[in-house]
C-alpha cells in the first residue's frame, strides 16, 4: 500500500506512525510546504520518503491534514491527480466548506469527508504520536457520496486505530462542533489574554496560578495558524455560540454585581451535571 | 502532638495524610458539620477520632478548611476556645475579609492565615490524598502578625509537605487571585452552561467533546458551596477581572464579525506566550 501523508503535523503525523504500526509493508510519502516539517518526519521516521504531488498518480491513501483554508484550495487539485482506486481522506475541523468545495468534482466519489476529534495543544512532527485516535470520535460526514470499496478502506483504518465512528451531516457538524470545540478555544485564548494583560508588570504573579488555570488556558497554547481558518469558516456558527456565551457571563456578572448569590449559586449547581454529561451518563433519568 | 481538622473535604483531609505520614504518633480530632463526612474520614483513618470544639482546647494545630462564609462566622470562637501555644491556620481561597475578621482578636497572634494553591475539581474525604500539596505554591498574608514560634510550626509542615512558600499582603492576594483563579472558575462554569442550553435536546452531541472541551470546562464541577462564598467575599476583584474578559470577548467577536481575521491571528500569536509563563520562564526576555 502506498500512503502520501499531505501536511506532518500533530494530527497527519500520528496518522503515519499509527499506519505503519498496521502496515508494515507500507510506503509512506510525505508532502509538506515547510521543508523543515519534512525532514523532521523523515528524521523521526514516520514516512520513508519526502514526496510532491507526482507521488498522489500512485497512492493509495492520501491523508490531506492541513489548515482547512488551505484545504480548500488544494483538494481540488489532490483528488485531480489521483487514480481511480485512491482514498482521499481530511481531518479538518469544519466540514460544510470542504464538502462545498468538491461537490462536484468529477472524483468526489474517492473523497471521504473526516474529522477525528484528537488533538493536543502541541504542533509540528515532533507532537505527533501513536495512539493519538486511540479511543477518540471521528465524525464523517457525507459518507454516502464516497464509493463504499473506498469508505471501507478508510473506515477500516480508523477503527484499527481504535476510534468510534459517528456519522452527520456537514452543517450540523460545524453547528455543534462551534460549541464543544471552536467556543472552547476562544474561551481559552480570552482568558489567558485577559490575565496576562493584568499581569504584564507582575510576572510572579503566575506562582499564584495552580491547576485550575493550567487546565482552563490550555487551548491558548493552539496554534494560530490552524484556528484562525477555522474560525473564519465557521464565522456564523462561532459568532452565535460566543454570543451565547457573552450573554451568561453577563448574567453572572449582574447577578453578582446585585448580590444574588442565591441566583449564582443556583446556576453553578445547576452546570455541575457537566460531570455526567462528560462521564458518558445521560443528561436526563429514565424510569428504568 | 494534638491535631485539630476542622472541615474534613478534599483540603482538610489532604492537610490530614500529609500530617499522619510526617507525624505517625500525632493525634488527628476531625469536627465537621455533615457527620456522614465524620464517619467516612474515620473510615478512611484519617483522623482518629471525631471531635467537638472541646478538642479546641488541648490542640497544637488547628487547619481550618471550610467555605470561606462559615469561616468568617466561626474562626473567632476557634481562637476564643485554643490554648496560648496553639497555631491555627486557614486554607481559604480569600484573605483579605479573614484577615479584617480577626484583626483584633486577642488571639491574633495564633493565627496564620494561608492559601495552598492545591486542589481538584472534586470534594469530600474521599477526593483527599497524600500528595495533594506536592510541588504546589501557598500564599501566607500578614506572616508579622503571627507569634513567630507559630508561624515556625506551621510553616515547617508546610514545607515538609513540599510546598513553595510566598508573602502577599491580603489586598493583593485578592486581586490577583481573582485573574488566576477565580476568573477561570467563573469562565469554566458558563462554557458549561453555554453547551447544556444549546445542546440540551442532544444529548449524542457530547460524543463530539474532545479533550479541549473537557479540559477548557473541567472547574464546571466545582462545588457551588465553596465557590459562591468565594464570588461574594472578592466580589470587587471579580466583578472587574470578569469585566475584562467580557470586553476582551467581545472585541474578538467584532473581530470575527467584520472579517479581521489577521486582528484574530495576532491576538491568539500574543496569548500563545502562555505557554513560556505556564512554563515559569520570564515573559520578558532579558539581555543576559
Amino acid at each position: 500500500m502506498e500512503v502520501v501523508i499531505i501536511g506532518l503535523g500533530l494530527i497527519g503525523g500520528s496518522f503515519a506512525k499509527g499506519i505503519k504500526r498496521l502496515h508494515p509493508n507500507a510506503t509512506l510519502i510525505g508532502i509538506d510546504t515547510n521543508n523543515d516539517h519534512l525532514t523532521e518526519a523523515l528524521e523521526i521516521g514516520f514516512i520513508d520518503a519526502k514526496g510532491d504531488t507526482n507521488a498522489l498518480k500512485t497512492a493509495d491513501m492520501v491523508v490531506v491534514s492541513i489548515p482547512v483554508d488551505v484545504m480548500v484550495k488544494q483538494l481540488p487539485a489532490i483528488l485531480d491527480a489521483v487514480k481511480e482506486d485512491c482514498v482521499v481522506f481530511d481531518a479538518g475541523s469544519t466540514k460544510t466548506l470542504i464538502c462545498n468545495t468538491i461537490a462536484n468534482h468529477p472524483k468526489r466519489r474517492n473523497f471521504l469527508a473526516a474529522h477525528p476529534i484528537a488533538g493536543t495543544e502541541f504542533s509540528g512532527p515532533s507532537a505527533a504520536f501513536d495512539g493519538l485516535y486511540d479511543g477518540k470520535t471521528n465524525i464523517i460526514c457525507e459518507v454516502e457520496k464516497t464509493t463504499f470499496k473506498l469508505q471501507e478502506r478508510a473506515l477500516k483504518l480508523f477503527q484499527d486505530l481504535g476510534m468510534r465512528i459517528r456519522y452527520m451531516n456537514p452543517e450540523a457538524h460545524d453547528k455543534h462542533i462551534a460549541y464543544v470545540s471552536h467556543l472552547s478555544h476562544i474561551s481559552a485564548f480570552m482568558l489567558g489574554k485577559t490575565v496576562i494583560e493584568e499581569e504584564k508588570n507582575e510576572h510572579d504573579i503566575f506562582d499564584m496560578a495552580g491547576s485550575g488555570f493550567e487546565s482552563t488556558v490550555r487551548l491558548a497554547k493552539s496554534s494560530p495558524d490552524m484556528w484562525t481558518p477555522i474560525f473564519k469558516q465557521n464565522k456564523d456558527n462561532v459568532l452565535k455560540s460566543l454570543e451565547e456565551y457573552i450573554k451568561n457571563l453577563e448574567s453572572f456578572k449582574e447577578m453578582i454585581s446585585e448580590n444574588d448569590f442565591e441566583g449564582i449559586y443556583n446556576q453553578m449547581n445547576n452546570t455541575n451535571r457537566i460531570k455526567q454529561i462528560l462521564k458518558g451518563i445521560p443528561l436526563t433519568k429514565t424510569l428504568d
